[in-house]
C-alpha cells in the first residue's frame, strides 16, 4: 500500500489539510478528538511524514555525514562506533561514506553530503588528498566540518588528532631503551600528515640519542588493502638490504603483524633478533604470538569527541554564533609487550 | 563564498534560466559560444547544480543505501568492500548505516534512506528484528531491496546468501572426520537465520554420524561487540561443565579466537586436546597461532552480487518491467588449518 498523503487524510475526514498536519503534530489548537480520529487514520492508512520537507522546514535534517578513508581497519571502525554511539544520544543519524584513499572520490561525496542537507561533515582524508577546495566551499557555505585523525593543517576548522610525532617518538625511544642500536622505519604513504609526523618523530628519537640516521633503513608503505603483504615484502626487503637491524618501528599494527609474519617464517626471532613496536593498537595485536608492543591510539574516544565538536558547532551556527576552531589533541600511550625486550636504560 | 543560483548566472549574461540550464547540460540547441561563457562563469562563481533537484526530475538520485548490523566485523567489512567497488562501477554512491543489532534503529534507517530517495536498499538484518513492516514498506513503495548473509525468509525480496545450515554440517562433519566423538557447539543469537540454521547442521551432522545430540553442550552467544570476550567465557563454562569434550564448532571466528586464548592460559592444547573450528574465514585466524580451522564465507563476492542484483531491479523498476526475486547461493568452502588433526575418516 502507497503511503497516504495529508490530503488524502482530510477528505476522509472533512477537514482542511493545516488541521490535519497540525494534529498530527500535537498542537494546542486542535482537539483531543480530532487529533484521536487523524492518527488513527494516518496509522491506518500508513502515513509518513516526507522527512525531507520537514528538513526544509527546521533547517535541520538531524544527519550528519562521515567520510572515512578505510572501513575495513581496525582504527576507523573503532571511530566510527565512537561517533554512531554519540550521535545517537543526541537523535542524530549518520551517513557513513568510504572514500578508498581517493581524492575524486572524496570530492564527489562531499557533494553529494551537501546535496543531501546534512547538518555537519566528519572527515579524515584520503591519502591522495593534496588540495583542499572541496573542504574549504564546505566552510564557505556556513557548513560545520571537523577533521580527524587525517587532517590538512592548513585547513581552517576543528581537528581532532592525536600527537603523532609524540607517539612515533616515545614508540622509537622505547626500542632505544630496551638495547636496539640499529633502528629501521617502515613509513607510511607520502602524503598524509601523521605518516610524514611519524617518520619525524622516529627521527628526532634518533638524533637525541646520538644514534645516526640513515634514510637507508626508511622503506614506505601505502597501508591500503595490501598493509599486511606490505609488511611481508619490506620484511623481506629488509633482510637482503642490511644485517644489522635490531628494531623496528612501523607505522601500523598490520604491516607489523605482516612483517613479523615473514620474520617468522626465515626463522629471525622476536625480539631476541629483531624487536618490534606496531602503531594503533588493533585487537589482533594482543592475540598474536608474539604479542605485539604498540601505540594505543583512542579510536572510540577520537570518534566520541568529533561527534560532540561538531554537534556543537552545528548548534552554534543555528544560532548563528561565531564558532572557535580548535586542535583536540587526544593521549595515546605505549603499551609494551613481547615483541619487544625489557627496557635496560 | 556562497554558491551562485542559475538566476544569477542568467542575469550576469542577460540571457534567460533555461538557457543557462541548458548550456551546463550541454544541449545541442545552445551555441558553443553561449556554452562557453555560461560555463566559465559558473566556475568563477563557484556555482554546483543542486543534485536533490535534479533527483526529482531524473527520479533517480544514483544513490542506494546499506544497513549492516555492525561495521567493526571482518565479514562485513568484506562485504561493504564488494559493494563500494561494484557501485563505483556504475557510478553510484553508497549511503553505509549501522543499525548496531537494534530493530529501533533499523526502522529509522529505513525511513531515512526512503526520505533522502536513495534508488534502492541493500540490507544485513539486525540480530533484534523479528518483525518486518518496515521492509514490507519499502516493497510496497516500489523501491528495490535486497536481502544479504541475515535475511527474513518471509519477506519477498532477492537474498544473497550462503548455506549456513550445509556449511555447519561440513564444519562438523570434519571435527568427526578427524576423530572428535563429542563435540560442543557454541551457537549465534537465538532469533537471526543463519545462527538457527548453523545450529541445524552441527545438530544434522552429528545425527547422520550416529552421535547423540546433547543440548548441554551447546552454549549461546549474542556475538555482538563482546565476542572475543564471550569465547573466552563459553571456553571458560564449557571447562567448568564437561571434561571429554573434544571438539567445538563455533558460529564465529572471533568467539572462537577467544576460546583458543582462554584454552590457552589453562593448558588445554589444541588440537590435540580440543580441536576447534571457526566460521567466516576473519583474516586475523591464519595469523594466530596455531591457525584457525573454519569456513570461508565470501563476503566480498556477497557484496558485489548484492549490489548487481539490486542494480538490476532498479533499471527494471524504471522501466517498470517485472521483477522477478531470487535467492542466490554463493558457496562456502571448509578452509584447514592448525586447529584440527589430520582426518582419518
Amino acid at each position: 500500500m502507497k503511503p497516504a498523503t495529508l490530503k488524502q487524510i482530510a477528505e476522509h475526514l472533512n477537514i482542511s489539510i493545516p488541521t490535519v498536519s497540525k494534529a498530527l503534530k500535537d498542537y494546542p489548537d486542535v482537539s483531543k478528538k480530532t487529533k484521536g480520529l487523524v492518527k488513527e487514520l494516518a496509522k491506518t492508512l500508513n502515513y509518513k511524514p516526507n522527512t525531507f520537507a520537514v528538513n526544509l522546514r527546521t533547517k535541520e535534517s538531524k544527519t550528519i555525514g562521515l567520510i572515512i578513508p578505510v572501513i575495513v581497519h581496525h582504527f576507523f571502525s573503532s571511530v566510527i562506533k565512537g561517533i554512531v554511539a554519540q550521535a545517537e544520544k543526541k537523535g542524530y543519524l549518520v551517513i557513513i561514506l568510504q572514500s578508498n584513499e581517493s581524492y575524486e572520490l572524496e570530492k564527489k561525496q562531499i557533494d553529494l553530503l551537501l546535496s543531501q542537507r546534512v547538518d555537519g561533515i566528519l572527515i579524515s582524508l584520503a591519502n591522495g588528498t593534496g588540495d583542499y577546495k572541496h573542504l574549504e566551499d564546505v566552510i564557505s557555505q556556513n557548513k560545520p566540518i571537523v577533521m580527524f585523525d587525517k587532517i590538512a593543517k592548513i585547513v581552517k576548522c576543528t581537528k581532532v588528532i592525536i600527537n603523532d610525532r609524540q607517539a612515533a617518538y616515545c614508540a622509537t625511544q622505547h626500542l632505544i631503551n630496551t638495547g636496539c642500536k640499529r633502528i629501521a622505519h617502515f613509513r607510511g604513504a607520502l602524503l598524509p600528515q601523521n605518516s610524514i609526523d611519524r617518520f619525524l618523530g622516529y627521527k628526532k628519537a634518533l638524533l637525541d640519542n646520538n644514534l645516526p640516521y640513515d634514510p637507508s633503513l626508511v622503506y614506505i608503505c601505502e597501508c591500503g588493502d595490501m598493509s599486511f603483504e606490505e609488511g611481508k615484502k619490506n620484511a623481506r626487503q629488509l633482510l637482503k638490504d642490511h644485517t644489522h637491524v635490531d628494531g623496528i618501528f612501523i607505522n601500523t599494527d598490520l604491516v607489523a603483524i605482516g612483517a613479523m609474519t615473514e620474520f617468522n617464517n626465515q626463522g629471525v626471532k622476536i625480539p631476541e633478533d629483531i624487536s618490534i613496536v606496531g602503531f594503533s593498537n588493533w585487537f589482533m595485536s594482543s592475540v598474536i604470538s608474539p604479542t605485539l608492543t604498540t601505540i594505543n591510539q583512542p579510536g572510540y574516544l577520537m570518534g566520541k569527541t568529533a561527534f560532540k565538536q561538531l554537534y556543537k558547532e552545528i548548534k552554534k551556527t543555528k544560532k548563528k554564533e561565531l564558532i572557535n576552531h580548535k586542535e583536540i589533541i587526544l593521549k595515546t600511550e605505549l603499551v609494551k609487550r613481547e615483541s619487544t625486550k625489557k627496557e635496560i636504560l
